[in-house]
C-alpha cells in the first residue's frame, strides 16, 4: 500500500501557496489557512523539539526540515501543516477560540511526524519531502528513538494543557495512535501477500486506519477544544476520515501518474516496488484482461517473501530481477501504469475519491450546518484532494 | 553497552520467589512484594492490551509471555514486575493507598515493555526471557508498531486516571520516555566507537538514562500518587536511579560471569558481541597490561563499522571472523572475561554498585525517614542488586 502522506507531495509551489495549474483564486483560502496554522503552531512545535536532549533534537530538527544533516539551519520544509490546520479550523468552525488549541494542533503534528519517522524505517523509504529520510542519515536507531520521543512530546503537550478539552483530546489522540499502528501493520501484512490475495475492502480499511484516522482525529480535537459534545466531535472525525480517504486515493493516483519533480520521488517507484496502492488493487479486482496483465507484472501469487522483510528484498531485487537501470524501471512502471489505467483503476480511484468527499461534506454539514462556518474545513479538504499532478 | 534488563535475568527460580543460593529468608519480603504487585497490576495490564486491535494484541500478548507465537495461551513469563512494584511500594512508603496507583504502575510496565520491544529490534537481540524476541517472530514492523501502541496505552492509562496525582505523573512519565530514548541512542553511539574512545563517565551517564531513569520514575510516581511534594518525589527518583545504576552494574557482571541457564542467553554473548558494558569499560580504562590485552581482543580503535548498523555486521561477523563455532565463541569470551577480571573490571563494578546502593539508601532516608516505612523499597533494591550468579 502507498505509505506516502500529504507532505510527500508538494503541490503548492514554493511560497505562493497556490497549486501550479490551479484556477487563480482556487485553493487561496486553504493556502491562507495553512500558512496561518504554520505561523501559530511552529513556535509550539519548535519549543517542544528544543526541549529534547541534543542527539534526539538534532534528528528531529533534520526531519522537520529546520536543519541540514550537518546541523546548520535550513529554510524549513516541514510539509503543509494540514493536520494542525484542521485542528484550528475545526475549532473556529464550531465557534471556539483557535489560539487555545495550538498545543493540541502541535501534538497532532508531532504524532504525524513520529509515524513518518517509523514508517520510513519499516518501509525502507529513502526520500521524504525531497530529502534523504532520517534513518538513511542518522541510522535506524536514531529514527526509531526520535519517533518514540516525538510521541512522548505529543502526549505531554496535551497532558499538560490546562484546557478543559484536554482530557478528551488525550483519549482521542492515544486511540488514534493505536489505530495508526494497526493500519501500518495491516499495510505490512497486505504487502506480504500476492496481488490476487488482497481485497479492495481490506485495502480501504487499511487506508482509513493509516491515513483517515489522524485527519479525523485532528478535526475531532478541534471540536473538543471548541467545547462541542461527543456527537459533533464524532461527526467531525467522520468528515476528516472521509476526506482522508479521498486524499489517499488522489495521493495514490499521483504516486503513479504524478510528476516526479513534484512528488519528490522517482517516477513509478511505487509500481516498481509492487506497492498495492488503491488504484492498483482496484485494477487487479476488475476481472479485465488488463488486470491479468497487471497481476503477471506484479509477480503472481504471494510467496511469503514480500511484505516487511520482503519489501527490502524486493527493493534490492528490483536490480537483480533484470530491471537494473533507471530506464528499465521507467519502462516497467509505464507498462504497469498503463495496465492499471486500462483496467479502470485510475477512473475508479478518482470516482471513489469524489464519493468519499461527498460523504465528508455530508458529515461536515451535520456538525456545522452554517456553510460560512464550515467553509474553512471544506477549503482544506478540497485543497488536499484537488491537487494537480 | 549492555542492553539487558531485570527480566532478562531470572534469578528467583520458578515460583518460589527465592533466589537460589540465597540465605533462607533473604529476599523473601521482596518476593512477596513482587508477587503482590503482579497480582494487582496484571489485570490492568491485560485490560489495556486486550483493548488493542487483534494484530497488535497478538504481538503484545506474545511479548508479555501470555501467549505462544501461535496464539495459544502460555503460562506467563512477563518478568518480575519490579517497576510496578516500585510504584506501589513507594506509595505505601509515603503513607498513600497503593490500590489508587495501579494504573500508574501498569503504565510504567507498559513503557518498560515498549522500550524492550524497540531495543531488541535496534540491538538485533534474538532472545528475551528465554524466548525468541518479538521481532524475530513477527517481523520488525510488528515489534516497532506494538511498541508504539504500548507507549500510547501507557500515556492513556495516566491521562485517563482521575487521581489528583495523574497530571504530575504524566509529566514525569513523558520526560522519562525522552530520557530513555536519549539513553538508548547514546548506547548506539557508544557501541559505534572504538574501545579506547569511550570514557567510563559517558557509560555511566548512558546507563543512568537507559536504566536508572525508569526505575527512578517508578519511585517518583509512587510519591506523586501518595500526595507527596516535588522534593520528596525527586528524592525517590534519586533513590530509584542510584539503585538502578547498582542493578545495571550487577547485571553487567552477571552478563559476563553469570550462568547462561539463568541469564537466558549464551555464555559470553555480550563479550563476543564486543559490548562495552560497564565492567569492560572500567577494565579498558585501568591502564593495566590486561587492559591492553582486552583492547586488542575488542579490536582496537573504532572503524565506524560498529554501533547500530555495525552491531549487525559484528554479530554476523562473529562467525566470519574465525570464531565460527560455539566452542570458539566460548573460548574468546573466557579470554575476554579473564582480561576484564585481571584489569579490575569485576571488582570495580561490584564496589561501584555498593557505592550506588549506599547513595540510594541515603536518598531514601531523606524522603522516608522511618525505617519501617522505607523497608519495602529497600528490600526491592536489595533484591535486584543482590542476585546470585
Amino acid at each position: 500500500m502507498t505509505t506516502e502522506t500529504t507532505e510527500s507531495v508538494d503541490v503548492a509551489g514554493g511560497d505562493s501557496g497556490r497549486a501550479p495549474g490551479a484556477v487563480p483564486g482556487e485553493g487561496h483560502e486553504a493556502a491562507e489557512i495553512l500558512a496561518s496554522a504554520r505561523t501559530h503552531v511552529d513556535p509550539e512545535l519548535r519549543r517542544a523539539i528544543d526541549s529534547l536532549p541534543g542527539s534526539l533534537r538534532r534528528i528531529a530538527l533534520y526531519h522537520f526540515g529546520w536543519e541540514h544533516a550537518d546541523g546548520t539551519p535550513a529554510s524549513g520544509n516541514a510539509g503543509k501543516a494540514i493536520r494542525p490546520a484542521l485542528v484550528l479550523t475545526a475549532v473556529r468552525a464550531l465557534g471556539g477560540e483557535p489560539a487555545a488549541a495550538v498545543r493540541a494542533a502541535a501534538a497532532v503534528e508531532l504524532v504525524h511526524n513520529f509515524t513518518l519517522l517509523h514508517d520510513d524505517v519499516m518501509d525502507r523509504d529513502t526520500t521524504r519531502r525531497h530529502r534523504p529520510t532520517a534513518w538513511t542519515v542518522f541510522g535506524e536507531a536514531g529514527a526509531i528513538l526520535t519517533g518514540d520521543a516525538l510521541q512522548a512530546l505529543a502526549q505531554r503537550l496535551v497532558a499538560e494543557d490546562p484546557h478543559p478539552g484536554a482530557p478528551a483530546a488525550a483519549a482521542r489522540l492515544t486511540a488514534c495512535v493505536v489505530e495508526l499502528c494497526a493500519g501500518q501493520l495491516a499495510d505490512s501484512a497486505l504487502e506480504a501477500r500476492g496481488p490476487d490475495e488482497v481485497t479492495l475492502e481490506e485495502c480501504l480499511a487499511m487506508a482509513e486506519a493509516k491515513t483517515g484516522a489522524l485527519l479525523g482525529c485532528a478535526c475531532a480535537l478541534g471540536a473538543v477544544y471548541a467545547g462541542a459534545g461527543k456527537e459533533e466531535a464524532d461527526a467531525l472525525d467522520g468528515f476528516g476520515r472521509e476526506a482522508g480517504l479521498a486524499f489517499q486515493l488522489i495521493d495514490d493516483v499521483i504516486g503513479i501518474w504524478g510528476d516526479p519533480g513534484r512528488t519528490g520521488k522517482p517516477a513509478g517507484a511505487d509500481l516498481a516496488a509492487r506497492k498495492k496502492s488503491l488504484p492498483v488493487v482496484a485494477a487487479l479486482a476488475s476481472g479485465t484482461p488488463a488486470a491479468a496483465e497487471l497481476a503477471e507484472l506484479y509477480g503472481g501469487a504471494g510467496d511469503g517473501t514480500r511484505g516487511f522483510e520482503g519489501a527490502r528484498i524486493e527493493k534490492a531485487g528490483v536490480e537483480k530481477a533484470g530491471i537494473e537501470k533507471a530506464g528499465e524501471v521507467r519502462e516497467f512502471a509505464a507498462r504497469a501504469a498503463h495496465a492499471v489505467e486500462r483496467a479502470g483503476g485510475r477512473d475508479w480511484a478518482q470516482g471513489h475519491a469524489a464519493d468519499r468527499m461527498s460523504k465528508a461534506v455530508g458529515q461536515l454539514a451535520g456538525a456545522v450546518p452554517d456553510p460560512e462556518s464550515a467553509g474553512g474545513l471544506l477549503a482544506l479538504a478540497e485543497f488536499v484532494t484537488r491537487r494537480t499532478y
